[in-house]
């Protein structure tokens, strides 16, 4: 038996390898995840963000398909980071697969220690939805991008970056959204890249236009098109803790700023003067002077993207630590722009909005298409909504299983799961689809460099909301859950969960549903009422949400 | 309405007071673990533990039994650290209350962070069975307590602590049980304790036999019954740090040297030179000043026991983190003696055995006289686990609802579910009987200090497993599941998960059992299959228990 590399690829159809939908359904995903279209490493079982991976080794992968492959109704198979460790018995309504991955004990979550364990065979990174196998390529950070730049020109430009420049850097799995994202929103983005590669394949797919052939040209494209109002966007080979500050010391008009290198993981971000095809080597043997370097550049980094700052730029973290990183590598100010969240997302996440996705296990574009026809029918006043399903039919490439994202709040989502349900129930649809989410939402994370910075009652290191929203999905039906440590922030600096659930037409799917699609977004709504923004007691408010102490 | 404090005290018989037992159970454990027969401070609803907690405050205590009461059986409450935030529809196999507590992100999983959070009112401390509504007073710990010295005597005094002096120090709500387990197996115990009050309340319920009038006294008489081979308990009023070296200087014959004073929290132990009066005050003026004088304290305390063992005492840290304040304090050897997990119970966590406890709704002690039978016939080849349960009946005074622990293991625990399920539904008891265990079970805790450390494949710091076991709990029926950050060993050392089941005589109470009290211990068992040790993998293969990745 091969228990070594090889492309995986999902089956397509309706034909069953497992024996039902619910555990067809995670066999699927998880192949789909290491499908060459989607992962960024696939061989080395590498889905995306830095080292996120599907599974410990090959060898898991191989017993996981065979254990789904078996998995009867009522049983249950426990992954723990990566690596099956048993199949207990429960019943119909609960999970097919339970997941924990990455996790330790608080003292321990330093970076080298990980790595020690992980180098002992005993944990893996899972990222967000790498290890719980509902990574769906960049469209899935795509939406998410497009919406905090829209946030962005809403706040600074009127509405549009029409003849703005945004600067950046980093092409991977999500940073590879941010150009298509700016372009969406009519702007001119200019994105640093140290991996050639990694910027060819983001114009083979679409999100990139194109690739300057030095830091002049890259300046002449995108300053003429900012002149022009004309939509742009232009990769540029070369290392961000060098190009910043070159851009910021020729005093480019740049309008915004922001990034999306592995900040995270210190040694998921190359250093100044070590190039790309020595990078693994020299991470590998000595970590310790790799990552004091990778920090030292990224102060350097940093500080430019303050001097931006003071300069009169929009500047933000985009969710990727590289101000704690500056910190560390010791830049006193790396603090001084805030996170994504706090700027612009955190009035969505207390109305339970977040980054509602699904997945067609057909493999056909066109149910993809009847759902997102579906999905307009559903909300037809909502125009913002409106505007990115369309665009993202026209301009978002496949890969894997055809998917789609959307942010949908509490209220909205499980009306979206019951429709798709019944399209399925009624042939209009011709597989069963999966709906899950990223673990980057409203009341699925604590994460206090990104999802919980700055929140308004100071309980940004509180940890029992994550827990208590993998236990309530686990306890409301859904297919399969899981609970993650570290994610897009590092060890150490955040616990998330993750759900997803089969829509396969029967009528417990749509009860299941019903109440995971209900009661996962309404963990968002009482977060943030817990912690006092008056929008969420509002919409708990509207929605007959109970509060249990508010009833005094 | 009044909202502060005031005495508690569970309903008894089987009027129901919510709408359902599943509802009733959790709410009659909540109050009788604040009954003040069974919490060290009612008032200050301080269970057990230094400062483990049943509820945040007492306003959110009156919202639970609100909500309890009004519960119904398709309805999930969350508590977040002690404060009810939710109430969702879920179905009737999921668990009516899920409880996250003491929960941080691990770069802010420290005692400063933790406490800061906690005086704005963000958390609290929830011990183990403390904020997760299980716990039964000292009885708790008397049996783990029992079976560790009686481990103690097979290795090194053949089978008996007959003739034998131990010393410990700590007479609280767990420490009071060292007593009358060193009794229980026939030897003399010298006990260290500052505060009079508790040494008094030992001797009340009868966990401890005397209290001498000082160390001299002490000494002689703990020394004529070691003569005599006479079972002996002695309270001495001192502290440990003061009365340890002074033992070790004086060259008394010492067997077994262990603690149990709060040292997990560093508020929570007594430096030297302060006294039982100034405690609270000085160390809520001066948290970080009273902490460096009680490591100094922890310091010279564990050099004694460090002492003694170098003079040829079995000495062991009894899983209260002594060792690594002591190390924080500056002592290099602090890690001299091992922890009592690997040194006895690791075994015992191979074959899926932990403290196994059940309570009676009823408040009838007639019920747990019956289920104490039921468990003799049940087991009848087992002579140690006779010798407990009689001892048990004859010389353990009840606090609160009448109540028994004893350890069983996997393939065990759930004959005795189904077994008092069939006593409830036939009317030989008069009431349901709830079902948990202690969060220090085998395989519900990741802990380097106690219940992990020196896992055989080094696994100690990871902590997937206590989360697949909260995720699997809720997955298969239990009444109410817990996760919990802290414990017995304090913020950032360890992450537990707690169940309780009720046994309400009904068929899908059966099934519920079933399955959480066989997969409940499978997880004990999983993971040290996973670690490599050879007695679980004989345990899982003599079981039927598939290990997933063996198969290949
Ligand atoms: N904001 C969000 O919602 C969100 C979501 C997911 C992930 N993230 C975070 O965003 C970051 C990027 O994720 P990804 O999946 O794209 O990771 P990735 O590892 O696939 O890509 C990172 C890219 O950065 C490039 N890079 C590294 N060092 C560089 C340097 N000095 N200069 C220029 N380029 C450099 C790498 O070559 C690589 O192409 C991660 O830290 C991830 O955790 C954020
Ligand atoms: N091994 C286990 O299975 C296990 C189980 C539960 C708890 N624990 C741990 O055991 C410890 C004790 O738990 P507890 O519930 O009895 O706590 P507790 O707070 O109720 O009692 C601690 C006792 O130690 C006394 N004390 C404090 N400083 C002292 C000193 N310098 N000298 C002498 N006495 C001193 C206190 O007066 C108090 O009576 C805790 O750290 C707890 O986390 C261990």
């Amino acid at each position: 038996m091969n228990a070594g590399p090889r492309p995986v690829r999902a089956a397509r159809g309706t034909e069953l390898t497992a024996r039902s939908w619910a555990t067809e359904a995670p066999l699927r995903m998880l192949q789909n995840n290491l499908d060459p279209e989607v992962a960024e490493r696939p061989d080395d079982l590498v889905v995306y963000g830095g080292t996120g991976k599907a599974v410990r080794d090959w060898n898991c992968f191989d017993a996981i398909i065979r254990e789904l492959r078996n998995l009867a109704e009522d049983e249950t198979l426990l992954v723990q980071s990566g690596k099956p460790v048993g199949v207990l018995r429960t019943h119909e309504w609960a999970p097919r697969v339970l997941i924990a991955n990455s996790n330790l004990v608080g003292d321990w979550a330093t970076w080298p220690e990980f790595r020690k364990l992980e180098s002992q065979g005993l944990t893996m990174y899972g990222q967000m939805t790498a290890g719980s196998w509902i990574y769906i390529g960049t469209q899935g950070i795509l939406q998410g991008t497009y919406e905090t730049f829209a946030a962005v020109a809403q706040k600074r430009f009127g509405g549009t970056l029409a003849g703005t420049l945004t600067v950046t850097a980093g092409l991977g799995g999500m940073g590879g959204a941010q150009p298509l994202a700016v372009t969406m929103n009519e702007g001119v983005a200019l994105v640093v890249e140290v991996d050639r590669e990694r910027a060819q394949r983001r114009v083979e797919t679409r999100y990139l236009d194109e690739i300057a052939d030095d830091l002049d040209d890259a300046i002449s494209r995108v300053l003429s098109a900012k002149a022009d109002r004309r939509a742009l966007s232009v990769g540029v080979i070369g290392n961000a803790a060098e190009v910043l500050p070159e851009l910021l010391r020729r005093g480019v008009a740049v309008d915004v700023v922001t990034d999306q290198t592995s900040a995270h993981d210190p040694l998921a971000y190359l250093p100044k003067g070590v190039t790309v095809e020595e990078w693994a080597d020299y991470a590998a043997a000595k970590p310790e002077e790799f990552t004091t370097r990778a920090r030292e550049s990224m102060a350097e980094h940093v500080a430019a993207m303050v001097g931006f700052q003071d300069a009169g730029a929009e500047v933000f973290d985009y969710g990727n630590s590289i101000r704690g990183e500056a910190q560390l590598g010791g830049y006193e100010r790396a603090f001084d722009f805030p996170g994504f969240v706090p700027a612009y997302i955190r009035p969505l996440f207390c109305e339970g909005k977040g980054p509602f996705r699904w997945a067609a296990l057909s493999g056909d574009p066109e149910d993809i298409a009847k759902t997102d026809r579906a999905i307009l029918e559903l909300f037809p006043e909502n125009a913002q909504l409106a505007r990115w399903i369309k665009m993202a039919g026209e301009r978002v490439a496949f890969q894997g299983l055809p998917s789609r994202i959307c942010w949908l709040g509490y209220g909205e989502r499980h009306l979206a799961g019951l429709k798709f349900n019944e399209m399925v129930a009624s042939g209009e649809l011709s597989a069963p689809i999966v709906i899950g989410r990223d673990h980057l939402d409203c009341g699925s994370v604590a994460s206090p460099y990104r999802e919980t910075e700055a929140m308004a009652d100071g309980s940004d290191a509180i940890a029992d909301w994550p827990l208590l929203n993998a236990l309530i999905n686990t306890a409301s039906g859904a297919t399969w859950v899981s609970l993650h440590h570290g994610g897009g922030v590092g060890i150490g600096r955040s616990i998330h969960a993750g759900q997803v659930t089969v829509a396969d037409g029967t009528e417990l799917a749509a009860k299941k549903l019903e109440r995971v699609l209900t009661n996962d977004p309404a963990m968002g709504v009482l977060r943030h009422v817990d912690a006092g923004y008056d929008r969420a007691s509002s919409v708990a408010t509207a929605h007959s949400l109970p509060i249990p102490t508010a009833q005094s």
